[in-house]
Formats: structure tokens, sequence, C-alpha cells
């Protein structure tokens, strides 16, 4: 073909499988989404579906790496691959990556997970995030920096000199996705209903009481005492839940700036809450893993 | 009837309805339990089951009072009285006692719930609990205490000289509950399976990461990097829940005895935890609030 495709990227996730086609300066040509996560592939399909879903590019394109991260290189998936400890960049995640030779000949690759142990032997643990690190680390100056991956499992690593130095896993989605579901609390929650003066009063109420386990009691309270109704307690949860793992992850810092990778309404959650506490967010759309992607893709050609 | 009873008390909470024949000294001289939380009956049928409970009782002890407290007098029960602000003690209950006229004509009385509010606005609650307390303020002595009643729902309250001075409420177990069904640390879990070493560890735990919403986490990748198996990862999780809710209920505080009014599996961690924490537990059977009864009835006898 005569194009300037260099490289494909993928990103299989546990709910989505995502394809990138690169140009040589970094641009993504072709963009391929689908909803099948790694939780989705039965008996260990998983090559059947993505020579599949990218067989014309794997046709037309013979030569170029693909690079795979994600969940993909979990226990649950594709091939498991070793956790790279932090401090971890570009060329040790590239020494890391893990070749599969596909059934009709061509090896593709997959991307190790970055792992952080603390100082009292806590592991900490990621899988595809780091790619979408190094994508934003391809814009963001080699100053130390706080990146922040709104999710049901949210990351915030700290990177430094194009570094990821350590981060920290905070499960703050899944927990009120759990409250909802599973407590008195829950049952008090419109789930179609928002507010965001609501919001702004969790995020704020944060600090005011024993701890964590005692001020989701007051999400109660505040019902019975009409300070709280079904349409603003699930705005309240959620601020207070926000901002009690920002109060986590922002403990001891102090950055005027947080850089955000993420879209949508949690994302947008995020960027209201760090501007409440006088933090400027810049936000990268997920996407950014694409230049990740690009980064280990530039490193293998430069190798042969 | 020839014998010596003074007064009964009903216990009627969300899941049990609990009634104690009493005698002068204090002493129960019958008991009885049913499976009838006040969320068990329908059609606002209180007094109906009430009655039929005790009908004999009533038939055979027409001017003894009866006390009732606990959820009957929430807003979900027969009838909603009002909360006691704390500081409350004995007289401040008794003077807030709300009469129910049954239908053939005999009153018996709502012991009311009490609150606390925090310098901050926030509210706390209680309801029969408070009445607990009440009984097992008849066997401590007058210096400042601090009791915990575990529960799905743990209080504790801060007591002196006959007062309830403040009170906190963790939802520790409700928690606890959400995050076995809902979440991925719950999908590790073998909820038949228990491990008293590994309960110990969670206690240790508590604080070795950034926050709660963290450290939940460490369930996770301690399951990953075999530090957890779905036979320890409940008693983990279990320690690292009460160990938080511990870290914030004794915050500031000096005690080297707490009360504990509970029975069953929980009581018994929360004793193990103190324990460990090397504070003396002092257990009471939840049996103790027959003793908060007595002591009502005895001042409304009184006032006869």
């Amino acid at each position: 073909m005569n194009d300037d495709t260099i490289g494909i990227g993928c990103d299989w996730g546990t709910s989505n499988l995502r394809f990138y086609r690169l140009g040589n300066s970094g641009q993504i040509i072709e963009r391929r989404q689908f909803s099948a996560g790694v939780s989705s592939i039965k008996d260990n399909k998983f090559e059947a579906f993505f020579t599949k879903a990218i067989q014309d590019w794997l046709d037309n394109y013979p030569n170029i790496p693909v690079i795979v991260s994600g969940m993909a290189g979990s226990r649950q998936g594709w091939k498991e691959t070793s956790y790279l400890p932090c401090p971890a960049n570009i060329e040790k995640i590239v020494n890391k990556l893990t070749p599969i030779k596909l059934n009709y000949g061509r090896t593709i690759w997959i991307a190790p997970g970055l792992s952080y142990t603390n100082y009292q032997g806590l592991h900490d643990v990621m899988r595809g995030e780091e790619v979408q690190i190094l994508g934003a680390l391809s814009i963001i100056d080699r100053k130390k920096k706080l990146i922040c991956l709104p999710g049901s499992h949210s990351k915030w690593a700290t990177v430094a000199a194009g570094h990821v130095l350590e981060f920290h896993t905070f499960i703050t989605g899944e927990l009120f996705e759990a409250i909802k579901a599973g407590t008195i609390i829950g049952s008090m929650i419109d789930p179609n209903a928002w507010n965001d003066d609501a919001f702004i009063q969790g995020i704020e109420s944060v600090g005011t009481s024993k701890n964590i386990l005692n001020q989701l009691f007051t999400v109660r309270t505040k019902g019975l005492f009409n300070q709280l109704t079904s349409t603003t307690a699930g705005a309240f949860l959620s601020g207070l839940l926000i901002g009690y793992e920002l109060a986590g992850a922002l403990a001891g810092t102090r950055f005027k700036k947080i850089y955000l990778i993420g879209d949508g309404q949690l994302t947008t959650l995020y960027q209201k809450a760090l501007l409440h506490k006088g933090i400027e967010p810049q936000v990268f759309a997920p996407d950014i893993i694409a230049s990740g992607h690009f980064k280990i893709i530039k490193i293998i050609n430069q190798d042969v």
C-alpha cells in the first residue's frame, strides 16, 4: 500500500477492544472499536477475534509492528505477561514486550502491565493505563506531574523525566456502584437523577466526620433530616467518594495542575472536583493511548 | 397474679421483636422473641401483632408499664417519635416517652431515639441502642467510657455520669456485605471460609496505604500476588474494615477498656480486634436492654 502506515496499536481492555492504524508522524489514520472486552471472549478465542477484526490491515501491512496493551496481557486474557516494576519508562516497557506468534506466522507484541510496591510491601497494578500515560508523556514536559485516570478503578500516577515513579488505585467507582446496589443509602437514591450542587456539597463534606465509614452514614441521616432527597442523594454520595479519593491522592502534594486521561461524565466529575479545589485539570481523551503505541512502534522500527 | 412482675420491656428492631417480663429487682422473669422486625409488618398492623404476642401478659398484669424501644418509633414503624438530642440521660428519655393508646384502652409507651449533631452540623441517630446503653450504665461506673454496639451499622457512644454525650455510626458491616456482593474483591471471596490470622493481618494493614478506597484495591493485588486466597480474602477484608472503623472510633481517645454490647460472631470479631490493639473488651449480651427498660419502668412507677 502506498501510504505512511507504520504500525498498529491495540488496546484490549475488560469491556472494549480498540484498534489504531498509525501514520509516521503518529497520527491515527483509522480507528476501529468493538464492544468485545477480554471478559466477553469465550474459549480463549482471542486470536480468532483479533485477526478477523483487522484482517485487511494485517494483509495490507505485512511488515509493521502490532502492539497490544491492556487486559489482553492478564491472567484472564490472551497471554499473561508479567508486571514491570516502577519506576518504569518507555525503554523498559519495550524490553518487556512479549511476542505472540499468530497461526499464520506473524508475530505481534503484548505490552507488560506496571506494578508499584510501596515501602510496606503492598502492591498496586495497572494494565493498559501505562500506555495511555506514555502517550500523555509525549505531550507534557518532563517535570514531576500527577496524572489521574478516572474509572471504576481510578489510577493516580506520579511521573517525572519520562518515568512512571509510582501509582495508586482507588476503587471509588466500583464502591459507588456497590453502595448504590446493596445498602440503605442506595435505597435513598433515584439512579436517574443528578444535581451538581449536591455533588459539590459532597466534596465539601469530606473530612467533616470521623472517617469514611462514619461519613457514609451521614448520607442516611441527611435523608432523615430532609437535607438530601432521592434526587440529590446520589450526586452527594458521588461527591463524597470522589472528594475522599482526592483527599488521599493529593495528600502531601502541591500540584496546581493535574492531568486527567478519560472522557464522558466521570471525567467531567473529576474536572469539577479539581476545579472546586482550585486545581486546574487538563484533559486528554483516552485515544492518547495511540501516542503511547506510536512511541513503542518507533523504537521497534529503529531497532530493525 | 401473685408474683413480682412490675413492667414489660419490648425491643422492636428492624429484624427482631423481643419482649421481657420484668421482676421488681430487674430480673427477666420471662422472655419472648419473634423474627418479626418492623420491616416485616404489613399494612401497619403493629398493634395487632404486638397484642397477640403478649396477650396473656397484658391480661394478667393490667396496671404495669409497657415500654417499647427501637425501630417501632421510626417513620417506618408503629408510631414515629422524635429524636432526643445528646447529651441525654434516663430522665430526658422518660420525659420524651410517647404514649400509644391501644384499642381496648390501655396506654403503652414508645421510647424516643437519640440524635447527636457534631460541631459541623452533621447528624447521627440511633433507635433502640440507647436503651441498651441505659442498661449497661446501671452496671458500669459513672466515669467517662466508650461503648461499642457492633452491627451492620455499628454505634460508638461516649458516656459519662449517666449521660450519652455523643455517638457515631459506622456502616462497616453493611459495606462489607455490599463489597462482597458487588465488587471484584467480592468475587475473590469464598463466603463460607474464615481465617483468624488473615483477620488479624487485615487489622494490622490499616493505614499502610493512601486511604481506604486505595487500600481496598490492595485486597485485589494481594490475590494477584498470591498473598490472599479465596479462603483468606474475606477475613482479611473484614479485618481491614473493622480495623479502619476502630481507627476512626478510637482516634484521640486513650481508653484501656471498651464496653461491647452484642453477641454472636460479629461481637467476637470486635473483641479480637480490640484485644489485638491492647484494649480490654468487656461484653454485655443484648438482653442488657431489659435493664434499660427496667430503669424506665422504675421511674414511671415512682411517679405514679
